[in-house]
């Protein structure tokens, strides 16, 4: 069988694929002290249920060129690995490796049946990835699409993880929103409580919260501005939403749409933009598609 | 033998190519009132010469995709024409066109032996073009790397030719020079005669004139933005600086620099910035090569 398999910070999501549908899939930890141990906790998991693997398509966090990851924001022992090599030391079969949002890029673009897409993440960070001709850009240092790391703003100035600032992630996504409620809480009435989801300010946004509607208006402002900009360098068919936040669903869509058309040079002004439909599954679909296509 | 041609709003230069080196080059008016004069002018001084013309790669400004503009900023009779097609019924032998921005970042590309590469033109506007693995990336409305039209202006709020507010070159290029000078010149003191051009600007900039300075600082913060917005989006191997202005040269390349610099996310902050090398050759070159690799 054909794997998909999607490996985060915590744990690996593993995909089984017949006929380009995910007929099975599970959970192991990735918490793990090695990449031995990462290798073989994967492998035992799935020979465990299948005798007969025929190809692995894998997706993690970090800068990788030709399978190959330069730097892995959460799994330290990955860094300087080539990934499709310490797997194939283990397994006869097909391999390969890719950034963990241009994988989800090509998920959705594949079951949208859409050649020409740009994907833009919006979770903790705000990650993206682009799809040309059917294929992934990843870029001479594995850094394509890294649309968080925008520059759009030069008014707050906060800081970014990457050390620069006013990257659109200060703004956009969980960090963005914490970095935005800090910064107005004392100067807008709210019904936000101390512990709170970027959900909780949305759903407030929703209901004309002064602090929570603040937030929103500068999250999609900004927002709207990054992908008018994405549009304008790379025409893409769509523009995909994904990611935990995209689950605000309609009304984010809504209001990140009337800035993208503020924003947005009239030839590309009619970019479709919409959600994105694997939620979690989009790193395993993308990664089964990588594998299948380039070995047909 | 081989030819590219590069069609402007009032000329079309045409290069004879042999094993890669431009051997013979000419220019014709392109300031005709019909699709079909301006194909028998190109085909009729390439026939004088050459009574074996094996293929045309053929660049133009407009929206392209596949051969097809849908609209052509200076030549209104190319509007919606398929010019592969306009001249394939005169002449029997390979044509390919495309946008000209596209196709000088094709030319520079090649000619520098790079495969991946942001190519921006600073001319009246900003134009550019982006090389994947040695192809062009066109836009599904032909509106791949527009450039001049990014957002990155909340300030002057100058109009673009495009109808926005805001666009890159109302602050770049020769119209975003004009602009800048227009507003400043009430404020600042100055040299800078009524009458005058981009490289006077530059060159009174150099010599610490406060109007010109004022001007150069925008451009060259606002430019590199751009860049660094381009470098995280494409992760290109290098940026190539080319179009008229460009021949400021160094002054110029080393203030663009130092914002790119300030600007970039630090995994794409070493992206080489460099002056394209090919002048007004670029589009021959480029539609020449283009032509060449789709007929190997």
């Amino acid at each position: 069988m054909y794997y998909g398999i999607d490996i985060g910070g915590t744990t690996a999501k593993i995909g089984a694929f017949k006929n380009d549908k995910l007929v099975d899939s599970w959970v192991v930890s990735t918490q793990v002290e090695s990449l031995e141990k990462l290798v073989k906790t994967i492998l035992d998991s799935i020979r465990a249920k299948d005798k007969n693997i025929l190809a692995l398509g894998i997706d993690c966090p970090g800068f990788i060129v030709n399978n190959k990851i330069s730097s892995s924001a959460n799994l330290h022992f990955l860094d300087g690995v080539d990934l499709k090599e310490a797997f194939e030391k283990e397994i006869n079969c097909k391999v390969r490796v890719i950034n963990d949002a241009n994988c989800h890029a090509l998920g959705e673009a594949k079951h949208a049946h859409l050649d020409n897409i740009v994907f833009v993440a919006l979770g903790t960070g705000v990650g993206g990835g682009f799809v040309l001709n059917g294929q992934v850009l990843e870029g001479v240092n594995g850094a394509g699409m890294e649309v968080g790391h925008m520059h759009v703003d030069d008014v707050f100035n906060f800081r970014c993880g990457c050390g620069q600032v006013g990257c659109l992630e200060t703004l956009c996504g969980q960090k963005g929103v914490r970095n935005l409620v800090n910064h107005f809480r004392n100067n807008y009435q709210t019904k936000l409580e101390i512990d709170y989801s970027v959900k909780d300010v949305f759903d407030l946004a929703k209901a004309n919260d002064p602090l929570a509607f603040k937030v929103f208006e500068i999250f999609t402002d900004k927002l709207g501005l990054a992908l008018a900009n994405l549009a304008a360098i790379l025409n893409p068919q769509a523009i995909i939403i994904g990611g935990g936040i995209s689950l605000a669903g309609d009304f984010l869509i809504r209001h990140v749409k009337a800035n993208f058309e503020k924003y947005a040079t009239p030839v590309v002004r009619n970019t479709e933009i919409r959600l994105a439909s694997l939620g979690s599954e989009a790193g395993m679909y993308g990664a089964y598609y990588l594998v299948k296509e380039e070995n047909k």
